[in-house]
């Protein structure tokens, strides 16, 4: 077995600390990653804290993993030690549902499994996550970062940009196109940079008018204060698409109005107490959609990295020892983080001596 | 001026009554109908009872017209004198925006002229539907009634038919798809026989089990009662499609779990109290949409009308004299009415001695 260090959550009710655990040696379609930087995502406070009820302890979460290669098996062809590669919400599926033939694994009909807190098929264990120093996993759900990628701001596409380039690219945004981006968070501030990237005409939406500056560098070419009746009304009937990222309940109508015929809105965040029920009328008036999106497939997600490579797109970062995590999880639920924290797994030397 | 006789609501209050109005002779682009039947739609309902806070009394219900052209305008081309003809809930629309370039004119965009209860370009004031002896309409919005179609039950097609083909054809159902129809009232039934028709495997859902044999005999494949889970659950994930109809709020989740990946469920029923709000995890967990759909153009209209005739496909009616229509809103109430009552408008002459 490969003894691994990392931070764990030990209970729903306890701040994360130091960990000391075991994977599996390398089969011969593995992988094995030293773990370099790891994206906090919204995710991970939720798994921590037993907030979605199915936690199982202890629980490493993590799955913005970016790293290098250190060893593969015998029968992989893909990856060679010395590499970058990232691993991002999934390291296995069952591979051969129709979701799974169409490289949609996100959707796979027996479920796939998660980075952690999933069913590991080698240990009969649970998976554990990115926070931590290494990670083995089957080539068929490691990704390739070029090299033209800083590895730690590449490191939050694995989830937070996948998850906004597949809606976007599923609903064919491109040139020519109005699309709108509502929040500007971790997700948000991917979709802005990754919609204009596509060619777009992107409108951020928020409630917090001092982000209008930032919004605009990220390359929105409008922004709109959504509390404000008078600019929402100025957009009514005239967006192709909205990628809507924010995970607390608010008034969907206000966002599906602005949708032209046959405009979709998808969902890419799912709040914990359920959205005011949409008015139907929004949608049969003008034959709307509203949708949701989960993650991307492991061919997509590859195809984001490079066209993220392609297009110069990372996230905007704030890295942080994994010593300040549990910090960084009370900051996110401020929103006091522009955009993802990501942290610097070098920091996890200094727990090495006291395992 | 043309004098017709019809009956009317006065009053959100009071039950229909007979009433002579007049309407205008038929200009150069008109065609000029002499009612033989016309359907009764919930929304007729609706709007003689004020319930969507928007009716102009007195007002002549009805958008389910067929009946003979009796005069024919200078410039009209495409209607002749004696010829059977049909009026659904459209007389009129902008004809130059972008939904009408498209000939969607049921999404117009400065909004359509409803055959009853609109804004009447021609007198100023609102427009009278086809609880009457005559309609006067401009040829754009007359259809051609095929002579294969029986009269009366072809006036539904008019409304509860276009109303589940649009969005049957939109969603490009299809032979080898699993479609479902949920409920199977006027524009159920007609669901189940137009989806059946494009070869679709039909599911009809319903609430009542005492429906089964009926839904067998209109082109279900199978009937699925809502209300049994054990029912519901062997579907889940299996369906292309699901056209939806009921106007009562219901838990849609129940049904948008049954979506197989990037399935659509559309709602053509508004109720009046909103639905339960949907679980934001039905749409994200397959990338489901959920969509509305309103009645379809008048091109589609006539692609609609020219496919029943192809078919065989009519509504299943229950033929009334006017005089019953108080009656008939009351059992429509109960949900007594297997599936439409048209009315027969030959009663009307009953009225005229005493109008």
């Amino acid at each position: 077995m490969l003894t691994s260090i990392g931070y764990a959550a030990h209970t729903a009710e306890t701040p994360l600390a130091p960990f000391t655990f075991e994977r599996r040696e390398p089969g011969p379609h593995d992988v094995q990653i030293e773990i370099l930087y790891c994206g906090v995502c919204h995710s991970d406070l939720h798994t921590a804290r037993n907030e979605w009820h199915n936690t199982i302890y202890p629980s490493v979460p993590g799955h913005e993993i970016v790293g290098r290669v250190t060893k593969v098996g015998t029968h992989v062809k893909n990856f060679k030690v010395g590499e970058m590669a990232g691993v991002g919400c999934m390291v296995d599926s069952c591979q051969s549902c129709p979701s799974c033939a169409q490289d949609l694994e996100q959707y796979c009909e027996t479920g796939f499994v998660g980075t952690y807190n999933g069913e590991d098929k080698h240990s009969g264990g649970v998976t554990l996550g990115g926070y931590s120093n290494n990670i083995v996993v089957s080539e068929k759900f490691v990704l390739h970062i070029s090299d033209k990628l800083d590895p730690a701001s590449a490191a939050p596409l694995l989830c937070a940009g996948i998850t906004t380039y597949s809606p976007l690219r599923h609903w064919k945004v491109s040139k020519g196109h109005k699309v709108g981006i509502v929040g500007l968070g971790g997700l948000g501030h991917m979709g802005v940079k990754i919609a204009h990237a596509m060619g777009a005409h992107v409108v951020l939406f928020t409630t917090s008018p001092g982000k209008t500056e930032d919004a605009l560098r990220l390359g929105a070419d409008e922004v709109v204060v959504s509390k404000d009746p008078e600019q929402m009304a100025q957009h009514v009937n005239s967006f192709d698409f909205i990628l809507n990222t924010v995970a607390a309940p608010h008034n969907l109508d206000n966002f599906l109005g602005l949708l032209k015929l046959d405009g979709s809105m998808t969902l890419v965040g799912a709040p914990a107490e359920p959205h005011p029920s949409p008015n139907v009328f929004s949608l049969i008036m003008k034959r709307r959609s509203l949708a949701g999106s989960l993650i991307g497939g492991i061919k997509e997600t590859q195809e984001m990295l490079d066209f993220c490579a392609e297009h110069g797109i990372t996230s905007d970062i704030e890295l942080i020892p994994i010593q300040d995590i549990n910090l960084a999880y009370e900051r996110m639920l401020k929103s006091d983080v522009k955009y993802r924290f990501v942290i610097d797994m070098a920091s996890l030397a200094k727990e090495k001596s006291t395992a």
